[in-house]
């Protein structure tokens, strides 16, 4: 959800969470049923928030259900857009510009043009971008649209104990990473910073005697660390100063996060290109000069993991989908 | 000797290497011959130009003989300033900038006012700025003064090699760093990163079987390197974009610097507080907001090193200095 311009002076970062809430369900309450072929995901590899939408669609095997557009990993102050395509245009959508698809839900659209965003293909309209809700929607509304052996991503009996991770994992991680890079005073940063590595701290003792966050099986908690996880070295490390350490130098989450990235699934939805592109040429109020690190060297990120010895079985009673080329782009 | 501004458009950084050739010798062939009491070199921990000159002054026991003031370290875009000293004025030169004692030297000087320099404490005036030369004529031409049991810093038997490889190290690594970090393209970035780190593989291939870069001690080329990997972790891996990996990632370099760290002399001149401040508060063009990371945690470079084992004599002959408190400020 990644856009335009992030810092206030004098005020703690906070993120703009006034998103397009419409729902796509199958009683279609909102207007907009479960529908194979209507609707269109854009997203993009750059973006955390967006990822987990890919890595949930690939999961799930939505794949065919519903159509994915990707947009660059760089954009201008007002919108992503979809430099990728020939001639600079999704080819369903015919649009250049993320924001046609959100003017045409409502003109003028004021809010941030966010990535992950669901397009109804027909009206050429956002539908709703409420990226929380986007992935918990496909593993429940969609669900007759699953392949054969989707996991069981949200399932009852952990919902509770998913969405209270997911609270801490939001509220110090997912965004504490975000705090900490467009802290505006050093007071703010550094609150920011502590907040972050407790937060890490706690899931790497949660993590440490069992091989993934809720449960024995991969959940949606586990893909909302992940993408955050994914992006620390490369980018958060330095671009961003969250820096008591590198991923790469905690145990637990190293192995964890290597773990994942090994699973279809996420390393094949992962473009570390992309990811440092985006955050270095985009944030020229952090990084000026746009120049993208060469570093760090990523080849360590199909090491042997050892976590297959904590049991724990990644996709339950489901299988894993096919495997793609690793990593993504 | 950092100062000023660095980057220009579509250019390679250069370092300005003009600097005040004038010596302090034993033959005062320059005007200025070497004399206990007369002379006052003004450092900064921040600089790692100006700490080469604070540990090689320790190590030989110049204390008496060559006083030393130091400067705070963040600096405006003109002048390192004593603003760490009581009314912010040098005690000694009865002066607030840097600046004064070079336009007593020379009025309306307009070169880059740097660190290390050292002033004619009677006229006030800058004699010499030339960092590489200053640390060579403390091991040379003050040598009546060192203390008993100083060791020999550039010994006549292995001035060649040590020339030599101070030659590789300031083109590839001291400088190299910079010219990372200053690099105003993304393609002057990615030779400047490529070349860094070829000197880094090159000094650690060296060093993997040899205590010392030359010979069995300590020498100047040592402290030369030293001065530039103590900043590799808390400043250059982020802020200049050195991060293929840490220091702390590469076996025999970490090893090697935490043993010249233990070492006295090293340690105790070494200020983390005041080298994170100077860089990521004074490169606003590379670091708008002003903001110094609270990272990396830094308690590992009391860790064993493991690299007695080598053999090596540091101070060959001689003795350590007298401990001091670590770290140093």
């Amino acid at each position: 959800m990644d856009q335009g311009s992030y810092r206030t002076a004098d005020k703690p970062y906070e993120r703009d969470t006034r998103y397009i809430e419409t729902r796509i369900t199958r009683d279609g309450r909102d207007g907009y049923p479960v529908e194979p072929g209507r609707y269109r995901l854009i997203a993009a590899y750059a973006c955390p928030w967006a990822t987990r939408t890919i890595i949930v669609r690939r999961l799930l095997g939505l794949d065919d259900a519903i159509s994915l557009g990707l947009c660059g990993p760089t954009h201008d102050s007002r919108s992503w857009t979809f430099d990728l395509d020939p001639d600079g245009v999704d080819p369903v959508l015919g649009i250049p510009r993320l924001q046609d698809a959100y003017f045409a839900r409502t003109p003028g659209y004021s809010k941030g043009i966010t990535v992950p965003a669901i397009v109804d293909v027909g009206s050429g309209a956002v539908v709703t971008n409420d990226f929380a809700q986007i992935t918990i929607d496909f593993e429940l509304e969609w669900v007759d649209f699953h392949r054969p052996g989707a996991p069981q991503l949200y399932p009852e009996d952990l919902r509770a104990e998913i969405d209270e991770v997911n609270a801490v994992v939001y509220r110090d991680v997912n965004n504490g990473v975000y705090r900490c890079g467009f802290a505006s005073s050093q007071q703010a940063y550094d609150a920011a910073y502590d907040q972050l590595f407790a937060g890490l701290d706690w899931v790497s003792e949660r993590l440490k005697g069992q091989r993934y966050l809720v449960g024995d099986t991969i959940t949606e908690a586990d893909v909302r660390l992940f993408t955050t996880l994914a992006r620390f070295d490369p980018v958060y490390h330095g671009h961003f100063k969250c820096n008591r350490e590198k991923l790469s130098e905690m145990p637990v989450l190293w192995a964890y996060v290597r773990d994942l990235f090994q699973t279809p699934g996420f390393g094949d939805s992962t473009n570390f290109a992309q990811i440092k592109q985006h955050y270095y040429e985009v944030h020229r109020d952090i990084n000026p000069s746009g120049i993208v690190p060469k570093g760090p060297d990523l080849r360590n990120w199909f090491s042997p993991h050892g976590r297959e010895k904590l049991g724990g079985r990644p996709f339950g009673a489901g299988t894993a989908p096919d495997p793609l080329p690793t990593p993504a782009g």
